[in-house]
C-alpha cells in the first residue's frame, strides 16, 4: 500500500483547507494513512510531518506495521498525548511574528463530544479547533488498484462460502450451525474474521432484515436469506444469497424473480456520473411495478473496503456521483413481516463505462 | 432481565441530577435498559416515558425485543427522530408558566461531536443539552443475577476453548487454524460470535499484547499467548492461557511462575472497598519483585458484560472502588519484545467477602 503518497495527498488537502493540522481519530482512516490496526492511536497529519501516537501495548505491533509516519508511544491516552505534542510545537509557532494561532482539523464524526471537550480544554488559548470535512472518507471512497486486488481476494473468498452454505442447509440443521461451518472455512483460508455477524434467517426469520444467525432450526419450506462477508488482509467482502427450502410455491417465485429483477437493473445501471440516489430509484422503482416497494425497508447498498459500511451510500436523496474505482454493493431486497423475506447482494466496481461485479455466478433461486 | 426496573432506576438518577430527559446513544446501554439489540437506535428517557427509537429495518426485531418502552420507528436517523420528538413534546412544556426550557442529559463518550452538533442545531432555543454523568455504564458495572449467570455460562463456554487449543496447538500448525478451531466450537455452542478478535501468538510473536491469530505456523518452541472470549446471550467471557511448545528453559519456567504469582496475588487483593488502583499495585509488585515491571504495559483488568471492556478499569489512578457484583478480568502479563511474553487471566466476580473466580481450572505451565 502506498501510505506515504497518502498521507502526502492529504498534506496537500489540508493546505486546500487552510488547515494546519488535522487530527485523525477514526481508526480506520489511521489504518488507510499508515497501515497501524492496533484499537488505541491518533495521528497527527500536519507542520513537520506525520505522527502516529498510541500507547505501551502496540510499542512492537506499531514499529512493524507503520509506514510513512513516525511512531511516538504514549504513558497517557493517544489524545491526550496528541494535545501535548500540539501544544508543545504550536508553543514554538506562537513565538512568530505576527502571532497567530495554528488551526486544527479534527473529525466530527469520530471524535465523541467528551473526548472533544478534554481535547480542546487541554488546549485553550494555543489553538484553533475546527470540525474538517471528511478528507479521508473521501479519499477512500475510490479505491486504487492494490485496494481493488485486495477486495477482489476477500470477495472470492467470501463467494466460496455459499457453496457451504447450501450444503448445511437443511431442516431442523440450527442457522447458527450453518454459519458456523461458513466461518470455519472463512478462518481456515486466512481471514481474519466476518466482516460482520453472519445472517442466517430462515422461515419467517428471514423477513427480519437483520437476522443474525439463530440457535432456530432451519423451517422445512421457505426462504433462508444469507448476508455474510470476510475480512482478508484488512479488506472486507459482502454478498447476500437467499435460497429456498422446500416446494416453491408461485408467489415465492414471484418474489425472487422480483427482488432479481431489480438488482440486475440497478447494476445495469451503474456508471461513473450517475449519481447514487439514481442507482436506488433504479432498484426501488422495479420494486414499485411489482407493489413491493414498501417491503423494501433499507438502501441499495453502500461503499465497502477496511470498512463494512463506508462512503458512498446509495439511498434516496444522496447526490454522490459515482466514479471509477469506487466499490460498492447492490442489494435490494423485500421482506414481508410475519412471513419471508428475500435479499440478493454483490459487490461491484464502478469501471470507465459501467461496472464489473465481483465474482459474478448464477444467481437463479437455489432450491434444497 | 429487568428492564422495567433498570429504566425506573435510571429515571429516578435523572430527578436526582435535575435532567428532564436522557438521551441514550450508546447501543449497549440501549440494549440494557429495554433489551434492543440492532444497530441504529437512541433510547429517550423521562418526561412521560420511554421511547425506543429506530429504523424501518428493525421494525419486527425490534417489536420482537423490546421491553419497557414504547417502540418508534423513523423514517430519518434515530437521532434526529429524537431531535423531532424532543421538540415536539417540548414545544408543549414551554406553553408552562413560568415558560422555562427542559434539560436533556445526552451522553457525551457516546454521542460523536458532528451528530451532537446537528442534534444542537435542531433542537436550539427549545431545550438546553447538557453532559450528563454516566448513569448507565455506573449501574452497569454492578451486574444482577441474572446478568451473573448469563456471564457465568458464557466464561463457561468460553474455558472449554482451551482444551480444544491445547489439542490443535502443533508446531508448524498455523495460528489461524487453532482459533478457528476454538471459534467453529463456540459458534456450535451456541455463541453469537467471539466476544473480541481471538489472540493467538506463538513465539517472538508472543510479545505483542494484542497477537491476533495470524497465518503464521506455530514456532517449534516457546509461548503461545491464547487470549479468547466468546459472546453468549448477549455476555461476553474473556480468559488467557500461555502455554509452552517445546522443551521449557529455567528462564521460561520463571516468567510464568512470575506472572502466575501476579495474577493471584491481585485475585487474593478483591474484594469489596478495595479501590481498582489497589488490585493493580498488587499485581504490579510481584512483577517489580521479579524485575519485570517494565514488561507489563498494559492495567491489571476491566470489567465486562454486555461490553469486552466496560467499567472498572483496574488500573493505576483508578479511584473506584470494587463492589459486590462487579464483574471483572485479572490479567497481568510480561512482555519481552522479541523475545516472548506471558499473560494469565481469569474472569472474577467481586462477592461481599473477596470474590469467586469464574470457571477455575488449574494453571499450572501446559507443555506441548
Amino acid at each position: 500500500m502506498n501510505y506515504s503518497g497518502r498521507l502526502r495527498r492529504l498534506r496537500l488537502e489540508l493546505e486546500e483547507n487552510n488547515l494546519d493540522w488535522l487530527l485523525v481519530t477514526h481508526l480506520p482512516n489511521i489504518r488507510y494513512l499508515c497501515g497501524f490496526t492496533g484499537s488505541a492511536a491518533s495521528l497527527l497529519v500536519g507542520g513537520r510531518g506525520y505522527v502516529l501516537i498510541t500507547d505501551g501495548r502496540y510499542r512492537t505491533q506499531a514499529k512493524q506495521e507503520v509506514r510513512g509516519a513516525r511512531v511516538a508511544i504514549a504513558r497517557k491516552s493517544p489524545l491526550v498525548a496528541a494535545a501535548d505534542y500540539l501544544g508543545e510545537r504550536l508553543a514554538v509557532r506562537r513565538r512568530r511574528s505576527p502571532p497567530n494561532l495554528a488551526l486544527v482539523g479534527i473529525e466530527p464524526d469520530s471524535i465523541t463530544l467528551g473526548v472533544h471537550d478534554r481535547f480542546a480544554a487541554t488546549l485553550k488559548g494555543k489553538v484553533r479547533l475546527r470540525s474538517a470535512p471528511p478528507l479521508v472518507e473521501r479519499a477512500r471512497m475510490v479505491k486504487d488498484a492494490d485496494e481493488i486486488l485486495r477486495i477482489r481476494r476477500a470477495v472470492e473468498l467470501g463467494a466460496s462460502l455459499f457453496a457451504i452454505a447450501c450444503k448445511e442447509i437443511r431442516p431442523g440443521v440450527r442457522e447458527v450451525e450453518v454459519a458456523a461451518a461458513m466461518e470455519y472455512a472463512a478462518r481456515c483460508a486466512g481471514a481474519e474474521g466476518m466482516s460482520f455477524s453472519t445472517i442466517l434467517a430462515s422461515g419467517v426469520r428471514s423477513a427480519i432484515v437483520h437476522g443474525r444467525a439463530s440457535r432456530a432450526p432451519i423451517a422445512r419450506r421457505g426462504f433462508v436469506v444469507c448476508d455474510f462477508g470476510v475480512i482478508l488482509a484488512d479488506y472486507c467482502s459482502d454478498r447476500t444469497r437467499t435460497v429456498h427450502v422446500g416446494r416453491v410455491s408461485t408467489e415465492a417465485r414471484r418474489l425472487y424473480a422480483a427482488v432479481l429483477e431489480a438488482q440486475l437493473a440497478a447494476i445495469a445501471a451503474v456508471r461513473p456520473g450517475v449519481s447514487c440516489a439514481e442507482v436506488d430509484e433504479v432498484a426501488r422503482g422495479v420494486l414499485r411495478q411489482h407493489k413491493l416497494a414498501r417491503y423494501f425497508a433499507h438502501s441499495t447498498g453502500h461503499g465497502l473496503g477496511l470498512e463494512i459500511h463506508e462512503a458512498p451510500r446509495l439511498a434516496a436523496g444522496q447526490s454522490q456521483k459515482l466514479e471509477p474505482g469506487m466499490v460498492i454493493t447492490i442489494e435490494p431486497g423485500a421482506y414481508v413481516p410475519g412471513k419471508w423475506g428475500v435479499r440478493i447482494e454483490d459487490v461491484v466496481v464502478v469501471t470507465a463505462s459501467g461496472c464489473e461485479v465481483l465474482t459474478p455466478t448464477d444467481k437463479e433461486l437455489v432450491v434444497i
